[in-house]
């Protein structure tokens, strides 16, 4: 296996293969255009049918209807971060409802508070983000704006299996980490986003998905680039777009369509990767420890930590050396992250299983 | 020559042959590190260097001293014209002088209009933007909190030749479609700022050069990644930055260095270019006909005009057929345009002027 197969980063994290070839024929000739991907303008026939099958692709593949709009823009959820509230929240009097589940909701919460009211709904600060709240634990104001969530935390590796908040208040979802992973009963959102970086192609681009109906009351005077509707009205060409970026998810749609079969094939692939790694740890008499609990464990990205932060070290120096990447965890928490976004093979966890079982038996005779 | 070597566009830009070439190796595998540049960490200590080194590189071909501070934004120039007056104009009582001198300095007028007061010093409305001010025309205040224009007028094809304003107050300059086409004297700037989509890159990556006194009144409350001080202490790396995009730069900058030899031998070169066009123009009698007043043609954008729309269009359509692309003229203006940016070789652009003269000679024969 290559290199870019073993690819365990948490984002930007690995593409399919076959994505990577047409991309490398791309940058010097478009197949269609005979031009390089790199120098088509933005404004050509050709970039405007290809954002057209992003946009149809991605409905398609969530079975979305003609309710929502799709989004390709610049600048990462954290630019998301500031326009949903800038959107939805700016002059209101009643609290938006964010949930402080890990590093990246923590993130959104600032930048919330910025433009109104904020409720924390929920936070796992006090549990260090090992866990995430049961129903029991979450109630949901009538009245709110609106409610938001990360689906999955990509640096605790926490996901919610189930869709949060209730249905007479829109939701609004940070989907970065697991967009396109699984099905998500995406209809009962009003607002998804997802930088491109972890499932959908490179850095550089951000999906957002939004039901027409939440805009209604949008603002009139934010700055185009920051306003939905403009945005909306020039299908993601408001300004010039990241066009490379832009066909990279292009093909990882296709990709998902044609070679995967869809995202119930997809989120059974993922499941059972992850699966398969957290049944290592679960069976290595605790040599390697599970970050969070059970009943809350992702499936994109398995935490895990060894002994110390020293075995720690060594472990991550030798999965390096046999040709594993991206497998330290986030400098916020530390240990070890094996992210098994949607294009890393199940092959590729079977190899990291190996060296994982190696590598404890070579520690068990040391000791 | 290949497509890509007859590519006129006006942005997406051409861009090196070389530069492709590496990118496209670097799809499969940036050979210092063996991983796809698609999926590399934004975190990992080569992109911390890619960084350093397209900061380096654009103060050594400027000849910048530490005074400045080099940061690659996403945005593009749009996010520029909300930037600057969101930094430097919100609050205040004194008017920013803004010049008005075509299609994209008009863009930037409402973004700053929307923060603060704004003056428009000059306007080339009236003259339906066929020419530039003169500097018995302009007059600046000293109490400007900065001055703002567009060095080159990518849908007009205008370019100013000098620098402009004053001494005492901070010059901001879009330098979208000119920078590192020639030697600008940079440090009489306090901003500039470029998308790279001409002569940099592909789109995607935005170079703002920000000299540091600038921002000792910066506000204190605007989102991070709207914040100039913020993008500065994270060297760009604030949230997760267009990894490959910025890659390109840095083998454009290289290229710059390496093979073309520096801004000035840069400069002479889009000169001949540009003198070679405009010549054909001017000796065409009338054919071909040139749409600013010749002290005031880019360098960059070589705009102009046949008989009729109808007689434009055939044209357009012919250089097509012969493997020309990119030459239709902004859909804001219409006409034709030669973008001549700085990877269009000399001999793209003799390829062209032989087009453009059997297509005079046979319009010729056929009248």
């Amino acid at each position: 296996m290559n290199r870019n197969s073993l690819n365990f980063s948490g984002g930007p994290g690995a593409l399919p293969e076959s994505v990577l070839l047409q991309v490398q024929e791309a940058v010097i000739a478009v197949p269609e255009v005979g031009l390089s991907v790199l120098a088509i303008s933005h404004r050509s026939d050709w970039f405007a049918s290809i954002v057209a099958e992003v946009e149809t692709n991605i409905c398609k593949l969530l079975g979305l209807s003609g309710d929502y709009h799709v989004l390709l823009l610049q600048g990462g959820a954290t630019q998301q971060f500031s326009m949903v509230p800038m959107t939805l929240l700016r002059g209101k009097t009643s609290a938006a409802e964010y949930l402080h589940t890990g590093y990246w909701s923590g993130k959104a919460l600032p930048e919330a508070r910025r433009e109104g009211p904020v409720r924390v709904v929920w936070s796992g600060e006090a549990s260090d983000f090992r866990r995430l709240p049961g129903d029991d634990e979450l109630s949901f104001s009538a009245d709110a704006p609106y409610i938001h969530y990360v689906s999955n935390e990509t640096v605790e590796g926490l996901q919610f299996h189930r869709v949060l908040g209730r249905d007479d208040v829109p939701r609004v979802c940070d989907m970065s980490s697991d967009f396109l992973s699984r099905p998500c009963e995406a209809e009962r959102f009003s607002l998804i986003y997802a930088h491109a970086q972890k499932n959908l192609g490179p850095a550089g681009v951000t999906v957002v998905l939004i039901r027409d109906a939440l805009l209604k009351d949008a603002p009139e005077n934010l700055p185009g680039f920051l306003d939905y509707p403009s945005q909306i009205e020039a299908h993601s060409n408001f300004n010039t777009p990241p066009v490379l970026a832009i066909y990279v998810v292009l093909l990882v749609t296709r990709w998902m369509m044609a070679e995967i079969g869809g995202v119930e094939r997809m989120a059974e692939l993922n499941r059972t990767k992850a699966e398969l790694l957290y049944k290592l740890l679960d069976e290595s008499q605790g040599f390697y420890r599970g970050r969070v609990e059970p009943q809350d464990r992702s499936m994109m990205n398995v935490t895990f930590n060894l002994a110390n932060p020293e075995v720690e070290n060594h472990f991550l120096a030798a999965a390096t050396a046999a040709g594993f990447s991206g497998l330290s965890g986030h400098r916020a928490v530390g240990g070890v992250r094996a992210s098994i976004y949607n294009a890393l093979a199940i092959a590729a966890v079977e190899k990291l299983m190996g060296f994982m079982e190696d590598y404890q038996r070579s520690s068990d005779r040391a000791a």
